[in-house]
């Protein structure tokens, strides 16, 4: 008989899980180091000791781990997501990776259904932007790709609290955290349940989807050099205006964008700032961010040399000096294709068509990916993100549980 | 023979000025209230009881007056400009009117000359942006544009003191404020000297104009409501980005005014702000100020009908709304053509061509103008403004005293 996971129960963990953090606008508010992200690792570990009988183990990062036996000489198969949340965020981003964990663990739990591996849960530490300025903290720290050198003279920008503090507050210890670094011996294979975000799937009409690849992320900041001067006594021509020269280049890289046309390859101008900002004076100078992702190299290169063509052209019309410096350039995180396999069985094993999706947004298993294998289970939601609207259905949350139980018990068969 | 200024004395007194609120990067910061300004009109009081043998009064908006009189029975003949800066300013700006004045009236004491006009020079309050939020303050009181209703609830931006206290430590008086109202029985003309900020007397070659009409400024606050949304996640298509849409509001503002083609138009998009202004988030919206300069109505309507129709487009290309408010509207202000004759006349005498000009910037003498005859007399600038760069040469300033001095003799025979 084919094991099912408790739609009622996830439900309601969901959304007790959901009023840690409520805020009277109706978002959820659990960042990093935070009370209510302290009262949602409280709550967690309740759960899990009481549901579960089993007692949390945070590592040096303060990430939360549950292990179910297996076989003790087996590395373990890990899942998980995180259960920190962006100001005014959802009730599913993060939280629905750990509490569908949570619920694959009591099913295994109240079916006394054995594994040959080891079943490891696992919620991760600052997954979402935080006073600390550290995104996907704990599965960055597991990667190799932040050491205690990087993290020894962070403070919280809000209260200037020593990030040493408030990581030990949660359980960490950032004198130990090189050794938290994620052993493949240890850990054979992680698995990400996460809302879509977009409106991909809900286009295509689709509840589920794998992950092939967790996209790159290019950002330059752009400085725009014009020349400030009195917006009366300044006829248009003598005018080298910056916030002109912006709206151009900004629309020239749009323009660019579309000439691309791929529902995988996005470019954002999402930050700018003008000076000197004032009614009467032409701009002088914008400061402006620029964001490409794309898990294509080729075509990274030819949005960048539009950019480098609209600036040159921009600059010759305009006499303005454009400089640009890439301030992030990160590589796409492919997913294992043993994961994405039994994602895709599994989906079979339920009536439902193989589909595989780009993840366009960064998530904890494109660190995770550089140690061992990882793999991604996206889940149609209502393409908001990142705020209070945030929404997927309980049907679909249930199909996307059992799908990720089945792929689980698949892997702990395949994989020594 | 005909009475000149004296050069030198010009050139030291615009110098001592200058050292008063000089900062380290070369800039004059002499805003309304400040200790600076505070001591500017110290200065000014001591070298007009030292050189000019007279107490200045200062009206209840703190306006600086120091009169040589004429015929008791006969109005006055005003002259004079403004004593503060805007942060970091010039030397010239404001300064060279109220020394010209100065300078105009120390020639006449030392020449004996009478006058059948009492000679009223004059140094304005508060004219350049301040942190009342209130430019032009003194001559907006004496035109009846400021009453003390709009002024009792004012209060300095950095240090919350009331309008009232400073205006007081000035020897103003809030509570006489309405009776400071100019009445032209009493002042029958005025005339201000200014730099005139912009590069046109520079493009021609001349040192003088005479300003015909000084600019209607016309401004909308605009907000561009588009969504925000996940810079990954949302695919190009999906997305309603308020920048992008402000970037081609701004680029047809610009393409309007370049149709125009005018040096007599202007118009600026000098201040935006992008919300929520994060590197990975979609401008949900934009606030911008747009300006407009000129003092035509009809190039005002057809401007402002390229705004309506570029906004409907882009309204209907980005599925965005933009919201249009207009927060000020002002009149041009037309200068009397009995002044504008009177410095016409003046330019002939010392061998100068004439020039009329529209004043692109504010001035003090726009507000007096809707009480009394206002003129201006512009003298060459570099087109450097509002910055420790603004410059005018010695021998243009010289020429522009002594025209100025002729057409106020002129006046003072001609007016009853």
């Amino acid at each position: 008989m084919t094991l099912r996971v408790n739609r009622e129960r996830l439900g309601q963990n969901l959304e007790a899980l959901s009023q840690i953090g409520k805020s009277p606008r109706g978002g959820i508010n659990r960042a990093l180091g935070s009370e209510a992200e302290r009262e949602a690792r409280r709550w967690l570990c309740g759960y899990w000791e009481t549901h579960l009988h089993k007692t949390a183990a945070p590592d040096a990062a303060a990430n939360l781990w549950v292990v179910r036996p297996g076989d003790a000489c087996k590395a373990k198969i890990a899942f998980g997501s995180h259960h920190d949340t962006v100001t005014e965020g959802g009730k599913f981003d993060g939280a629905l990776g750990v509490l569908l964990a949570t619920e694959i663990l009591e099913t295994l739990e109240e079916t006394h259904t054995p594994t040959r591996h080891p079943f490891a849960l696992v919620s991760f530490t600052g997954e979402e932007p935080n006073p600390f300025h550290v995104s996907t903290l704990g599965s960055k720290v597991l990667s190799g790709r932040l050491h205690r050198a990087d993290l020894e003279h962070l403070e919280n920008e809000q209260t200037h609290a020593p990030f040493s503090e408030t990581l030990a507050a949660l359980g960490g210890d950032l004198q130990k955290i090189d050794e938290a670094l994620l052993d493949p011996h240890d850990v054979c294979a992680f698995l990400e349940c996460h809302i879509e975000q977009g409106r991909r799937l809900l286009d295509k009409n689709l509840p589920l989807a794998a992950v092939g690849k967790i996209t790159g992320i290019y950002r330059e900041d752009i400085t725009v050099h014009g020349e400030a001067n009195h917006a009366g006594t300044t006829v248009m021509r003598d005018r080298h205006d910056a916030l002109l020269a912006a709206c151009a280049l900004n629309l020239a890289f749009e323009r660019a964008l579309r000439a691309v046309d791929r529902d995988d390859v996005t470019g954002t101008v999402g930050q700018l700032l003008v000076f000197p900002n004032s009614v009467n004076i032409i701009p002088g100078a914008v400061v402006l961010t620029l964001e490409i992702r794309t898990c294509d190299e080729a075509i990274l290169e030819t949005l960048r040399e539009a950019v480098t063509r609209a600036a040159a052209a921009i600059e010759a019309q305009r006499g303005v000096q454009i400089e640009r410096q890439v301030n992030l350039n990160q590589a796409p995180a492919p997913m294992s294709p043993v994961l994405q396999d039994a994602l895709l069985q599994a989906f079979s094993d339920f009536g439902q068509p193989p589909c595989t999706l780009t993840s366009m947004a960064g998530h904890d298993a494109a660190n995770v990916a550089r140690r061992t294998r990882a793999g991604m289970l996206f889940v149609r939601s209502n393409g908001k993100s990142h705020c209070a609207g945030e929404d997927a259905s309980l049907d679909d949350i249930e199909l996307a549980g059992n799908a990720m139980l089945q792929a689980l018990l698949r892997l702990d068969q395949e994989l020594e």
